[in-house]
């Protein structure tokens, strides 16, 4: 976290906007001209960046003020108490063409019932793919409506450009916490008189760091905006992938950040691996080479990992090395169903560009380590590790890969996926070395749907996944050049805080008399999942032995939708605690679901049909050359830094270079 | 987390209990033969414990087998291979006598509906105050019915015993999260973009660590069992100060194990200071001198205080330097309505003793800092930041610390006392060093009572006296000497899922409704309690300049009463969120709470009236000698013996001495 020394510059953006809240006229904005990076920016040194400027005029609402929207704004750089300059001169490019549009919110939520939007008239302009060079504090000044001044203090970090690591591997457990970290380690691990008797490997991690997520103009974030602020330094807006959030209709020319695969791979020639166990365009695995102010727009994401970016000029991408994961209907052939871009079928298109398209486990297994390669092995979301492991029925639905309506029976684990991604990698890289991030997508997605059961079984198997990339990596002879980060992009606000005693729960009538069945302090007892049997105490794979004991977990969410809920495993696959069930939107608890339970009325809006994000801080755990860099408390955008500077990607060639 | 390589017996005695969960006929104890300490425990060498033998005979339910409790059961040590020898040639002491009692339990919910409890005839004996010196593994074994055995093995953690740090300053915020602390974070420092401008003292600190709180029978703890895992390096029992749980009646005859506080004062004379916003003689505080099963023995624990345990040969104890707090009613003489041990005057007893008497905060702050005190504020828990700072009519309560029924309106804070106490220990300690204790008590209070704002106001203020002990051990000279710990004993299951439009929430007049108050993601906005006004920047005191901002924090547990929640701040004191209308025992939503709110039902028994601790690993913040101790994922014990390890406390003399 840093500390500007030029304090008067938020203050005084600060004042005037404590009125818009739960919607924002634009939320790094609050003054009518805006500038893009924003106030409070930092820079890794040679980052390619876009500046957006915008000059509002509101023309109702509170802050109406009869003006046009002004044409004639003046933009320039300064560095240090050095000499203001022009961005056009700063920069050594052309003026560009001034923009127009219009766009409407509403100030609160009175004046969204009423049906009154406050429409707000815009001129603009885009400066691309520049970039600062030299360490050290920048002024950035739009001048507009004669007189008025935005100023954005901006930081190039004066970090070494000496690189410390060959390889980096970023695993992502989506939305965990501590909190569910604990509880895993409670079902999986067997604990006598207090001791647990074997660790997560988690746990075995040297450096323990926690990450902030509050948001550029949000303190709750979604999974784009955090990945965006991981992989790029720069926090931005949710549903972000890449940019900053300007207030024109196109998704896709908003100010864009450059990313850590993009950086490294055009200063280094250093290889990229994406995996995750969502569908392979969703916002964490997107983030890495997406630019778009939309992360819905997933055929284009698709094509952007391909091609980079295209509609302006950009860095050299050329695709990553592995890419792993679901997400088959923005590949296959729209004639079978699917949603591509510009209707091309991409696996064709991989395929053309060299990469091996590999659509189950054993072609992942039996898969070169000499070529690039597409794994894509379901339709939608991955299967869940209890699914592949235990309710193996459920796997039963019409998503393979091929378009073709049979089922994806023979779908990978992120284990698998991450092994083969590190084999390739480390086969193809030679001395440029890595970035591999590996994602544990569905601990978010489970607990989106209070399926806590399926929620950390996926947070089981990312540390089964992290045990054996440090055993992968030994073998491998690369594990003392491999920094190894641990983290996860937002929290969910769940814990556990006792035991259920199931049977008794399903034995009673009365919602009050089950509340009898929670046990608590000393009557939660221990773990069942993983102190039943003669579980032996070794240091092998951990996974619950029974997920479905008379006495569970006492656990989940504080935010959710109706539901009834009876604290048990979901054995016909994830759960779906809420439906739709009249002709309005309003969303009541599954009948289906939760059977002998207890019906809790929810505290979500009622149009919500799942668990949203927290704000908590999440942990991080380090290991590995720079691994020092991540211990205490700091902000998620300090580890794209720490990253950053781990690789050596600092370039301070020099103003205008 | 130590892995035993005597694994067998752990797993020995695993098998067979997954029976008993909401109750346990004795939880570290499966079998019929229990030794205490159990199996899997750790000692600081030199320290002292007490050892007891049970063997229990079923008389009724599914253990019994018709058999009579053994009275010829033996009892042996064996260190590493070496020869088992009885325990009274081990320890050179006279064999104990034989002692009996029975006790009942119920083996589940059904059998407490049903009123049929499982009785146990038990035979005992009991080894008082003795202690293992060589580090090492040893084996201790209880054979008994014709030669079944119960064998323990117990680690002497081979610790180097040279100090390290001349004073230890260990902070507790009791219940802290890091959700907590995130959330205390957003409402008391001013963010712009994504960035806060200040720093939170905690977030400055160099080393973090995580600590399981699974206690030894239950995973969820309270704050008894974990105060004394945290002082002592022994899990315990719910309820349990300083002792293992034994089945007897008597409080006060379960065996012991010395504290951290009771060790550094009989092995260097160093002195201890204990400070609590809560009754002095709760648990937290408690576990550093009192010995019992039952953490409600309120006037024995202020008894142990001042002359340490009485009842069996211990340690030297002569009472704390500094003792702080909250509580006056186990002090003050039972005529004017005080419930004291033997019916005693204890502010006489302690000024007997030498103390001075503090019962202000004005006394507070000119107290001599050359002799020892006692400050007690209050009757019951002391006032909160909220009410002494913001809402300080709520003062004006019967609860003068001299009953003599006067309001208490000159209470100080947690940075008063703790500041003061650093005055009189550094004063009076010399070259022996200090041991501080200062918790932030109504962090866990508030919690349990659903008022997250004074909660918050807590940890601030925690936050805040953190900040200023490190400024006052600069001014003396005496940070580089002094190792400072900031941790939790255990969670409650709180987090923050966006914010709440309160104006909204109150216009609506349908519960569904009034959840469209609720904002999510981008929705949540940007913080309305530090982010209003022209705050400076500075890295001075940090607290809410609105604590009553429109938009406010949808915050909350996981596991509630019954209540209506409206997301405000409680004006008029600290909240209650269900009370009993009936006349039954069942609590329903408080009709004078949460006005405007939404009802919301709860999901703990109806009998509970308040919410419940969670889980979660708690952080620990370390700074100054050792600080490296406390980096990484560890079990709560560890904690004990790392503080031990920093004080040189360990004492290899050989066996028997």
């Amino acid at each position: 976290m840093r500390i500007s020394k030029s304090l008067a510059v938020g203050v005084a953006i600060v004042v005037g906007v404590s009125h818009a809240q739960t919607f924002q006229r634009l939320g790094t904005c609050p003054t009518l001209g805006c500038v893009f990076p924003p106030d409070q920016t930092d820079f890794l040194a040679g980052q390619y960046f876009d500046i957006r400027l915008e000059v509002h005029a509101p023309i109702n609402g509170s802050e109406a003020n009869g003006k046009q929207p002004d044409e004639k704004f003046t933009f320039t750089i300064a560095k240090e108490k050095g000499k203001a300059e022009p961005a056009t001169t700063y920069f050594s490019i052309a003026e560009p063409k001034l923009e127009r549009w219009n766009f409407s919110w509403y100030e609160d939520l009175f004046a969204k019932e009423a049906g009154k939007p406050s429409i707000v008239n815009v001129t603009s302009k885009a400066y691309r793919r520049v970039a600062l060079y030299e360490p050290g504090e920048y002024t950035a000044t739009l001048t507009y409506n004669n007189g008025s001044t935005t100023k954005a203090s901006w930081l190039v970090r004066d970090l070494q450009e000496v690189r410390k690591a060959k390889n980096i591997i970023m695993f992502i457990g989506d939305g965990m916490t501590t909190n569910m970290i604990t509880a895993a380690r409670l079902i999986a691990h067997k604990a006598i008189n207090g001791r647990y008797q074997t660790k997560m490997q988690m746990d075995q991690f040297p450096i323990l760091g926690h990450q902030m997520t509050h948001s550029i103009d949000s303190f709750i974030t979604d999974s784009a905006n955090s990945a965006t602020a991981l992989y790029t330094g720069h926090k931005s807006t949710v549903n972000c992938l890449g940019v900053y959030a300007d207030s024109s209709k196109d998704p896709f020319d908003d100010p864009k950040v450059e990313t850590i695969a993009e950086m490294f791979h055009r200063l280094t020639g250093g290889l990229v691996g994406i995996v995750s166990t969502a569908f392979i365009a969703d916002a964490t695995p997107a983030a890495l080479t997406a630019h778009t102010r939309d992360r819905g727009q997933y055929g284009a994401v698709v094509d952007s990992f391909l091609h980079g970016i295209t509609n302006y000029t950009w860095t050299n991408w050329t695709g990553p090395d592995v890419l792993f994961g679901g997400g088959a209907e923005q590949f296959y052939d729209p004639k079978l169903g699917g949603k591509t871009y510009l209707n091309k079928d991409y696996y064709s298109e991989f395929s053309k560009a060299g990469y091996q398209v590999l659509w189950n486990k054993t072609s992942l297994a039996k898969a070169s380590n000499d070529s690039r390669a597409l794994g894509i092995f379901t339709v939608s979301n991955m299967a869940k590790w209890l699914d592949r492991n235990v309710y193996k029925s459920n796997l039963n639905q019409s998503l393979s890969p091929s378009g073709d309506k049979t089922a994806a029976l023979d779908q990978p684990g992120l284990k698998d996926m991450t092994l083969k991604a590190i084999d390739i990698l480390a086969k193809r890289s030679g001395d440029k070395g890595f970035f591999l991030m590996s994602e544990a997508a569905s601990i978010d997605k489970m607990m989106h749907v209070l399926d806590y059961d399926r929620a950390l079984g996926e947070l089981l198997e990312l540390d089964d996944t992290i045990k054996a990339t440090i055993a992968k990596l030994k073998s491998l002879n690369k594990f003392k050049e491999t920094l190894i980060i641990v983290t996860a992009d937002h929290g969910h606000g769940f814990d556990v805080m006792g035991s259920v005693d199931t049977k008794y729960l399903a034995a009673q009538n009365v919602d009050r008399k089950k509340r009898d069945a929670v046990g608590t302090y000393q009557n939660s007892g221990l773990s069942q999942y993983a102190n039943t049997g003669n579980l032996t105490y070794s240091e092998g794979v951990h996974f619950p032995s029974n997920w479905d004991p008379r006495y569970t977990l006492f656990q989940g969410l504080m935010a959710d939708p109706d539901r009834r809920e009876n604290w048990s495993v979901h054995k016909d696959g994830p759960r779906v605690p809420a439906v739709n069930i009249t002709p309005s939107a309003d969303f009541y608890a599954n009948p289906k679901d939760g059977a002998g339970g207890i019906l809790l009325n929810g505290t979500l809006p009622v149009g919500d049909d799942q668990g949203v994000h927290s704000l908590t801080d999440v942990p991080v755990f380090a290991m590995g050359p720079c691994q020092e860099l991540f211990g205490g408390v700091y902000n998620s955008i300090d580890i794209f830094f720490s990253m950053a500077e781990c690789f050596g990607l600092a370039r301070g060639k020099g103003h205008g270079q």
